[in-house]
Formats: C-alpha cells, sequence, structure tokens
C-alpha cells in the first residue's frame, strides 16, 4: 500500500509526466498534481511542445480550489516566457501557498530562478523530492539541454554470442515478438531514429512505430558517407521526416537525387566518413533531442569510439550463431582489458524468451 | 521498460483514479485518459462526489482533440443523470471515435447500459481491459452498491502471539510508526473508522487521520451497547462527525447527552448488544461505504462471527507478550479445526520492522 504523503502525490505526477514520452519533443516531461486539504483537485502533464505545461492543465482542472492548495510539479516551474507564459506567475496568481519540486530546471542558465521567483511571493517551496525518479525521466532532455546535442540510445538486438546475423547475414528475427514491441515503443519515445547506409541497403526498412496503437514515427536519419541510399528507399516513403547525414566530398548529383525524394541532406565534415559529432549537433539544431540508434555493428562500433553513446539498450535472445557472424559493436577495439569500454548496468528486464541489458558506457577516467 | 499498447493507457487511468483514494466519499474511484493518433491529449480522474466525473475532466483537458480520439475509462461510462449529466453523452457529443472500458458497472441495475449507449451511437467499445485491477480498486464500491452496507476491513496490531495488549492491558505501542502512517493512510481512505466503547473508555482515542500531509478525518462510529461513552470523549470533538451505534434498551438520558455532545445515536436492534448488520445498514443509508473496524478484540470477533468482515489488515509486530494477554480476536470460535474462519492470503507487506497481512475471510461453503 502506497502511504499517504508528499512522496505520494509527487509519484503520481511523474507517472502522469511519464505517459507523455515520446509526444513532447526536446521538451521535458513534466507532470503536477495539486492538492488541498487532504484532496487531490487536479492532475495535469506537458502533452506537447508549444502547449500547455503541466502546471496549467492541473489548475484548470483545479479552479478556484488551488487557492491556499499546494502544488507538486516534478520539474521546476518556468519563470521565462516561453513558447508559453510562465508557470510561476500562474502559480502565483492562483494563489497556492505550497510547491514541492522534485528537480531544478537543468538549464544552468535558469536553474533555481523559478523556485526563486516563488519563494519571493512568499510561497513556501520545498526542493529534491523523488529528484532522482525526475532526473532519469528526463535523461535525454538533461543531456540535449547542456549539450545541444541528442541524448543517443544504441539499440541491438544480438546473439548470446554477440552477433547481429548469421555468417551469411542473415538476421530475421534474432529476437522475439515481444522485443520487437519493447523497440517500437523505443522508436515512438525518441525523436529520431539512426541506422547506416549498410542497413538500408541490406534490409530496406521503413524505420516507422508500428504498434497495436497508433504511435509517433521518429525523424528517420541515415549515416551515409557515399550517398548509397536508393532514392526509392523505404525510409524515404515520406510517412516522416528522413535526414542524410552525408561528407562534404559525397557526390552532389547523389545528394539531388536523394533531396527530390525528400531527404533533408547534412554535410558533416570532409570525409570520407561521417563526422558523427558534427551529425549530432547538425540534428540538435534541427529539434532532435534524443535519437535511437538501430545501425548494424559498424555504427554502434563508431559511435561508441567516439564517445557518443549515453545510453545502451542490448536484446539478447537465447541463441549461438558461431564465428563468422558479423558483430555488434564493429570497432578496433583496444589491446588491454583495462582499456574496453565500461558500461555500467542499469537494469535486465525479460521480454518474452529475450533479455534486456540496459547501460550507461562509462566515460575514460570515470570507470572503477 | 512499459510497452506502448492499450494497457499502458489503462495503466495511467488506474493510477490517476487510485490517486483519489479516500476523497470520493461513497463514489466510486474513476480514472480516464484520452489518446489521440499516438499522444495524450486528456487526462483525468473522479475527484469529488458531485463533482465532475473522470471523462470530463479528461474531455476538458483535450478539448478540440477529442474528436476521433480513444478513452481509456477504469469504469462504464455512466448514461443516466446523477448529480452531473450522462458521461457518455459527453462522449458522443465530443466525437470520440472508440472507448476502452475496464470493467462494466458493479451495479447490476445499469450495468452494460452505458457500453449499449456509447455503441448504439456508432462508437467502438472494448471491455475487460484490466478488468481485475479496476475492480480490487474499487472493491469497497462495488461491495456497497450491491449490499448497502459499507465494506469493513478490519484492522488490528498484533504481536507474534496475537495478542493487542499485555496482560495489564499496556498497548502503546505494538506496531512501529510506519505502520502507524498505514494505518492513518487506511483512515484518509475510508468513509467512516468504527470501535467499541471498551476502546474509547481505555484510550481516548481521537481516531482522526494525522500524517505528514493533510488527510481526511473518517466519520467516527462507536458500537457502544450502554452508551457508557462520556459525553466529553475527545471522539466527540467535532472535528468529524461521530455516529453512536446502540440498542433500544440503551438509556435515554445518556443518548441525550451524547447527542448534545454533537453525537448522532443510532439504536440497533432490541439488545442487549448492537445488532452489528442493522448498524452497517444504518451507515450505508447515511452515505458511508466503506469502514475501517479498528476496534478491539471484542468487536473484531463480533464482527467476525457475524460474517460482516470483508476484508482484514493484520499488522504483526515481532515481539511476543505471552499468555493471559488480550486476543485480537475475542470470540466462542468452533470446536473443529475444521470450521475455523478462513483467510484468504492477498498480500504481506513489510512496514519498517513490521509485516501486514492483508486477506479476505471466505464465507461458509467458499473454503477449498
Amino acid at each position: 500500500m502506497e502511504l499517504l504523503n508528499d512522496a505520494f502525490y509527487m509519484r503520481l505526477a511523474l507517472q502522469a509526466a511519464a505517459g507523455a514520452a515520446g509526444q513532447t519533443g526536446i521538451n521535458p516531461m513534466v507532470g503536477c498534481v495539486v492538492v488541498k486539504e487532504g484532496r487531490i483537485v487536479g492532475i495535469g502533464a506537458h502533452l506537447k511542445r508549444g502547449e500547455a505545461h503541466a502546471e496549467v492543465h492541473a489548475l484548470n482542472m483545479a479552479g478556484a480550489e488551488a487557492s491556499g492548495a499546494t502544488a507538486y510539479v516534478t520539474l521546476e516551474p518556468c519563470s521565462h516566457y516561453g513558447r508559453t507564459p510562465p508557470c510561476c506567475d500562474r502559480l502565483i496568481a492562483e494563489g497556492v501557498s505550497r510547491v514541492v519540486v522534485a528537480t531544478e530546471d537543468p538549464n544552468p542558465l535558469v536553474a533555481g530562478s523559478g523556485i526563486a521567483k516563488l519563494r519571493a511571493s512568499g510561497i513556501a517551496v520545498d526542493v529534491g523530492l523523488l529528484g532522482e525518479e525526475a532526473r532519469m525521466l528526463n535523461e535525454a532532455f538533461n543531456h540535449f539541454i547542456v549539450t545541444g546535442m541528442p541524448f543517443v540510445t544504441v539499440k541491438t538486438a544480438l546473439t548470446l554470442d554477440g552477433r547481429i546475423a548469421t555468417r551469411t547475414g542473415h538476421s530475421r528475427w534474432i529476437t522475439g515478438p515481444s522485443s520487437r514491441e519493447a523497440v517500437h515503443t523505443l522508436r515512438h519515445r525518441h525523436n529520431a531514429i539512426m541506422v547506416g547506409a549498410g542497413t538500408v541497403l541490406a534490409d530496406d526498412p521503413e524505420l516507422t512505430t508500428r504498434l497495436a496503437v497508433p504511435g509517433l514515427h521518429p525523424v528517420r536519419v541515415v549515416v551515409d558517407s557515399r550517398l548509397r541510399t536508393p532514392p526509392d528507399a523505404r525510409v524515404l516513403n515520406g510517412v516522416a521526416p528522413t535526414v542524410v547525414l552525408t561528407t562534404d566530398e559525397a557526390d552532389e548529383a547523389s545528394a539531388r537525387r536523394l533531396a527530390e525524394s525528400g531527404a533533408e541532406i547534412v554535410r558533416c565534415g570532409p570525409g570520407p566518413r561521417v563526422d558523427l559529432k558534427a551529425g549530432l549537433k547538425a540534428l540538435g539544431e534541427r529539434g532532435i533531442g534524443s535519437v535511437l540508434a538501430e545501425g548494424g555493428g559498424v555504427l554502434n562500433g563508431s559511435l561508441l569510439e567516439a564517445g557518443l553513446v549515453a545510453k545502451m539498450m542490448l536484446f539478447y535472445a537465447p541463441k549461438i550463431v558461431g564465428d563468422g557472424a558479423p558483430s555488434g559493436f564493429a570497432f578496433n577495439g583496444p589491446e588491454q582489458m583495462g582499456d574496453a569500454a565500461n558500461i555500467k548496468i542499469a537494469s535486465i528486464e525479460r521480454y518474452g524468451d529475450d533479455w534486456c541489458v540496459t547501460g550507461y558506457p562509462e566515460r575514460r577516467g570515470e570507470g572503477g
């Protein structure tokens, strides 16, 4: 049984926030619960970028009951005019008497200013309740707002011997239906999906979100140094925008053909390989705050080597395919085991017959 | 990771509903989530009897987005005019195209009529998703709507040898702070709290909800065959209403004194003991749908013998106090073990150093 306390209301606010995972674009997920004299009088979540913030939805539901109430908000209320008026002003105008905030704004430029504004108006503010849960909920946003680059999650389906296909290249399917449902859920929850040109040529994937309920389609990003993507590839079917990251040296005629097929061509560095960091910065400038990398071993290895992987989700199927089959991470690794890429494991979850290992690559020097 | 499917949205609706536990009076807890083209556009819960239903709050948040949307509702939308207009009409008027319902209305007189009305208007309706969870959430309401009597949960703190005090009657405290926080949470979530006159005389309890956050105070019910409750007892302090259940033969002057102190006196049967079933019916007529019985062993035993206990929550502290100490269930038990009251255990949860065993007494003939 959940006990009735501040954490109970904050947890409900976090649940409302998390419901909107994938639909807030580069905005954070935020939830709000308004409580007056022992009763919930309003529940809200931020549902779409440019539309009402969580506090506004919850205060609208509360109506006149907001006066003298306590508002539980998963993220520090904004104090500046963005696409909507500042939530601090609304909380003050409604006469809310206490605000409980899970986390400060992760943007160092404004962190604490909303809290200070509320306090200056005489509202009691408590900060930090379920802060770790709230930070984890917005791990992608928190990374993006500080770096300007999307949070990259490498997702890959592997056999127990770390392969992504048999030695003939056959790969449909490694994992089972439950893992694939999880992957489509991940697509819904990311702003973009990224593959290499090799995957486009080998599998001609559509890279859309296909679930029993409608999901949102991420922007499709193809890393394609030499512009080998065919103009009639399914990633160019118009269901969602497509961005092709390439190099300065890539052929202009190929670029024009792909652009005519609907792709946006972005040149990242002189070549011969795409400068992935420049590519991520370009995606960030286009309002992409999270990327699900579903490429093969080459893309995975390149991202890992470049230190650009924020998170990994490795779906292991209970299969062994033997030597000579392509690896999930193709890169020229270290000589010493002590120099291996270390992954900090966060969870291991079961999906049907498969297991998903979720972890975070440690930066050099962070390892223990 | 929670997969994106119908159950994901229904679970969020259930969480919103459960947030309002204790604040809907004899109304059920209900939650609603409205989803349009892969996005949540509205979240709502029924927050207070006589005020907006869950669907109305969620549809208000959704605004024009409700047209063509799917509404996930934890309970069949109402089709009749009650204190508010029928939710079916509102769902139809907004142009919702699909409604997913967790459970039918438990009132056999109206069950299915809301679903039929929606279907007649061309809305696709699916019924039964997370139905068991939704039914458990409203176990008290479902009992009340069918029997007219409140759902009685016996809560008691016990030593490991089943005692509620030492042999001298000393009982403060058996369980620790975490268990007591759980009990005050239970008070918030019940319409009434019931004790025997013996408890009032021994402990003079206030029987209010005292938590770190404000909670709602239940109606206080004292079972008092001979009207021994003193007019200056703390249960009569006016913080919440107080009902005294007594018998036809109880003294009229005592009844008048207690009434002058603010109690409502309800005579239940000729005596000498209070007819508890009649008492529960009287409470049901007064809008009390759930009772937390926090009496001593005599009240617990009487309720159990009369077959009036719907649920038990037994908080065990890791203590032994020995023979001669008062028992948690004082009644003249059966001769044969096969005739014992059987409890179907639902959960065992830890609260600090204590353990709470939650279970449901089996009706005679139900046992297996």
